[in-house]
């Protein structure tokens, strides 16, 4: 894989990568059966018809195992009786660490080990799904089948974002070690054996191919294509899930970072106001170099319609 | 404040909610601006009346004062001539390595300090959005007030769910290193002079006055009854975000957040079937105690459509 500790990364990250997978497959399943009140035989074959397609994996099929599976003793799906308590081993938590070490977002990966923190709290969970207001939710009053495919295109292009996170911070890793990590080689190998196999892998190897300085999965054009035919069911699916009360972390981070990373122009224009505002950090400007700061405070020409407040900025708490 | 390291310890959590705050202002603008096309003015107005009400707060404030201010040069708003490139000095960062080791999810904290990282490689992002596919966005046709109050309302429940979090992770470090923090003090202090002073804090010093033990802030009474005025608002505002390819990061997160800790059960039932399968980690069951183990692959009463797909798990990678 690489010299020194370049083989124990790859597979931190692709422990992480497959946090991510799970989270991702438990949202779509929490949007199937709480939305559309599917049980674990339609669940099952759910999953093994998206087996059949792009979403071939590993953990698809095995996830479609699982719904066909019994409890011997209850008869009921063992999906069921399960306690949804999850358990981590840590892997998880040092690829978030070391992300935020080097500055790269993975927020898929992040919100799968947030979920799993959330879910072990069951005990808390139950305390406060009795004081906590539930949502008022209208019956979905949508199309069955088209719910389904969202949720599966949801899935996929939260999936390419997933990837695209942890091949980023494989490549921070790359350059900051100096393994000079071959991800085309990496994606072979995960495809082999490992629980994230996936005929998906395939795709990841053919990008690399097409050009191994790639900066961003996304930016490829297999990829690109992928987003272009799942982003209108994507964005329905997350707005369903969220209209009708379901959690959905990991989908709604996935489309969040697609939302960001594809816009020329977010709002932390207002951000770095803020921060010129309270603390003096300076800023850039859209329409020449260099740093600038503005006196905020000084007499206006448009006074604020509060006239009273204290005018002086904080100082001794320089904000950040 | 307390002994040792708890000062400083209290700051960087305050710095911390800080950055959730500040993310959540930006959101409330991208909202606006995007979706109802809102200019400096119309947005000064907005966040000056917000300032009137719940969200009464220095940041509100102070983003009123900003939208006012013009630029000498141009006779622009400087909002707008200012570059969407946002800096950060650190502590974000800390306050999220401390909840990772203290395994407290602090998401919307997280998302604001993703959010600074991808808004910081401006570069990349211009490059990105000419190649990315953009949403195909159908032009908003609800009712422009009516989207305006739901956006103050996810911002202050998004805002209440981030206070919960950054309160959780004090608790945790006040537990772990015996500080005996007192909350209520912690906001009272916060009022005083700080950037993120609030009306709002007021309420949460009742709250510990309420329950000085208080597990979640999200469970007091005062603060229900805010999450039951404002979720319906909160969801309208995610999903016309969603659907019109306004990222919203923090929102989404709180939201998540709230939709997974209200719920006594999660599909994480899936997830543990999952670990079980592929590396025997076991799982507890809803009907009884103790921990359990099947063996999936055991000649199935009801075989899977895929017999020729490899059975055995892949146990040289144990997974998580």
């Amino acid at each position: 894989m690489g010299p020194d500790g370049a083989g124990h990364y790859v597979k931190m990250v692709h422990n992480g990568i497959e946090y991510g997978d799970m989270q991702l497959i438990c949202e779509a399943y929490a949007i199937l059966s709480s939305v559309l009140g599917l049980n674990a035989a339609e669940l099952a074959d759910i999953f093994s018809e998206w087996n059949r397609g792009d979403l071939d994996s590993y953990l698809i099929d095995i996830t479609s195992q699982i719904f066909r599976k019994h409890d011997p003793e209850t008869g009921k799906p063992m999906v069921d009786v399960i306690l949804d308590k999850a358990g981590q081993k840590g892997t998880g938590i040092w690829t978030l660490q070391s992300a935020i070490r080097q500055s790269i977002v993975i927020s898929t990966i992040n919100a799968a080990v947030e979920a799993r923190v959330i879910s072990s709290r069951k005990e808390e969970r139950v305390k406060a799904s009795k004081i906590l207001p539930q949502p008022k939710i209208e019956k979905f009053s949508g199309d069955r089948d088209e719910l389904i495919t969202a949720v599966r295109d949801a899935l996929y292009a939260s999936k390419i974002v997933s990837y695209a996170q942890g091949m980023e911070l494989l490549g921070a890793a790359s350059t900051e070690f100096n393994w000079n990590l071959n991800f085309g080689d990496i994606a072979t190998i995960w495809r082999g054996g490992c629980i994230i196999r996936a005929k998906f892998l395939n795709r990841i190897v053919e990008a690399y191919e097409r050009d191994p300085a790639l900066q961003n999965l996304l930016l490829d054009s297999y990829f690109t294509d992928i987003i272009r035919k799942t982003q209108h069911n994507w964005r329905i699916a997350v707005a369903t899930a969220v209209e009708q009360g379901v959690a959905v972390p990991a989908f709604s981070a996935s489309l969040a970072y697609f939302d960001s990373y594809r816009q020329a122009r977010l709002p932390s224009n207002l951000l770095q106001a803020q921060r010129d505002f309270f603390g003096a950090h300076t800023y850039e400007r859209v329409d020449k170099p260099g740093v600038f700061h503005t006196e905020w405070l000084e007499p206006a020409k448009q006074p604020t319609e509060k006239p009273a407040a204290p005018k002086e900025a904080p100082r001794r708490h320089a904000g950040e």
